[in-house]
């Protein structure tokens, strides 16, 4: 990906940058449900947003974590959080998460490919790849809704959430091992995790539940 | 450990597979009881199989993980998961933890004399090897109970498990500083603590509680 | 610091315990509200004197920890903890409680200190050593509550703890920069977050909080 012309540069930062806003925002709006202070705000959004990929990188004994290498992010972070305590009222809440809806999806995918494509090139077995790549994009809000003192909505709210990230996981590694190229790989991932969770979104699936 | 007669060597695996999938059991019935959907089972299974190693490796420094290593077992996890939602009911769940309770004290001697050992082989104290031998058997328990937001049950139900194991760590330690046999002293660690939960299950122990 | 006088050191080392103390018995507190057992209590107490800085060194990848290469602490945190179950009472948990608040802001100067040092000597940037210095002053806390079943006390109480913290780091970094001396950085770091919570203990600061 060294050689892209101007615009598609400039396009997947615009893409990572949405997706990156969208899982911080999900933090943000948690820890304002839940009304918590300055600190707190911050804590959880930086979770949201940056917890998946720092708890991957933990497992996988990798540093430095993005956020170390890319410390404009923290501070991007921080000033989010400052101008939503300023700015931000209850009745943003819902039509903020509603329009995160879709770069939240965006960046299911691009967190999963990420995290699929790291665990890969350290050596580690396609399922457990896989499963790197769910906790890239699933576990920040995982956490998140840990430290809120919630069962995490991604484990009890019987959406494909997680679940599209494991089928784009898996089609990270089939396209990989099938081409060799991890650009086109990464690519598959997003599209297909991107694809089901928009459909899951639109058709209302919901995932198997206990029988009493 | 590497010239164990066949028989012997089955056996052992049978032993370490019902322990494990004692634990992993505590994991499914917590996750039914509190109507995870099929994410949300898998990972607190997978926590309360394996979490508890898992985080004693992250502290000891250790790679790889026991599950990239033997990634049968996530199969094997996912397709009891599988299993359970499709066959598991309400009624099952108290004779199914009835069941489990003595492979349980098996898997919790089991992991305490894999964490003590491991922690020895890398340089720890005494103490600090005993506790991580805590950590290895207690902490998925922990971990478990921390995701379906709940306090611990390890932390308050005030019966002995943390302390046999604790025990039965002390007891590796000893025997293994007087005899210098790493195999007989994971034998005697297993031993301990399995006797002392089986007499604390048997006898109905309680741990001391606050006064008011 | 290599060539103080005795008396410096004894006092430095008196100071040091007075701040672990401080640390374990908010986390000793926290356990005896929820009545936990012993297993509990000394796990709680654990995570909130030494969780903070065990965090900052799995984050920077250092070992050993603290508790691993003094583990004359470990038994002295036991200790305490029989002590606090045989003789504490639930009269005594407000008293202790005032009584440590002192004690408690020094350790969060001197815990902070540490933390940015620590990330500074292994390269971070400026923002993630004063940020590792927030953690390990603040996260044993958080560990301490989220294990307790609470929302982080240091996440809604609007009460500037770890703000103090993160002006304390600010100010290291700037006198290291300016002064190139760790251990001037160092007081430094302990005044200006001493200061600030004394200050804001005794002025009642409050944090801003959301508006409806």
């Amino acid at each position: 990906m060294d050689n892209l012309p101007v615009w598609a540069y400039r396009l997947s930062v615009a893409i990572e940058a949405a997706a990156v806003l969208a899982f911080a925002l999900s933090g943000l709006l948690a820890a304002a449900r839940k009304q918590l202070d300055a600190v707190g705000v911050f804590t959880v959004t930086f979770l949201a947003a940056f917890g998946g990929g720092t708890l991957r990188d933990l497992l996988l004994d990798q540093r430095p974590f993005f956020w170390v290498e890319h410390v404009h992010w923290l501070w991007l972070l921080m000033g989010l959080c400052v101008a939503a305590m300023a700015f931000m009222r209850h009745r943003h809440f819902e039509p903020t998460e509603r329009a995160m809806q879709w770069p939240d999806a965006l960046g299911l995918g691009l967190f999963a490919a990420a995290g699929v494509s790291k665990a890969l090139h350290t050596g580690s077995p396609a399922l457990v790849a896989v499963l790197m790549g769910v906790v890239t994009g699933v576990f920040g809000g995982v956490l998140r809704d840990v430290v809120c003192n919630e069962i995490p909505r991604a484990f009890q709210d019987h959406r494909p959430y997680a679940v599209c990230a494991f089928i784009g996981g898996w089609a990270y590694v089939g396209w990989w091992h099938w081409t060799e190229s991890a650009a086109q790989a990464m690519m598959v991932c997003v599209a297909v995790t991107f694809g089901l969770r928009a459909l899951a979104l639109w058709r209302n699936w919901v995932l198997p539940a206990w029988k009493a």
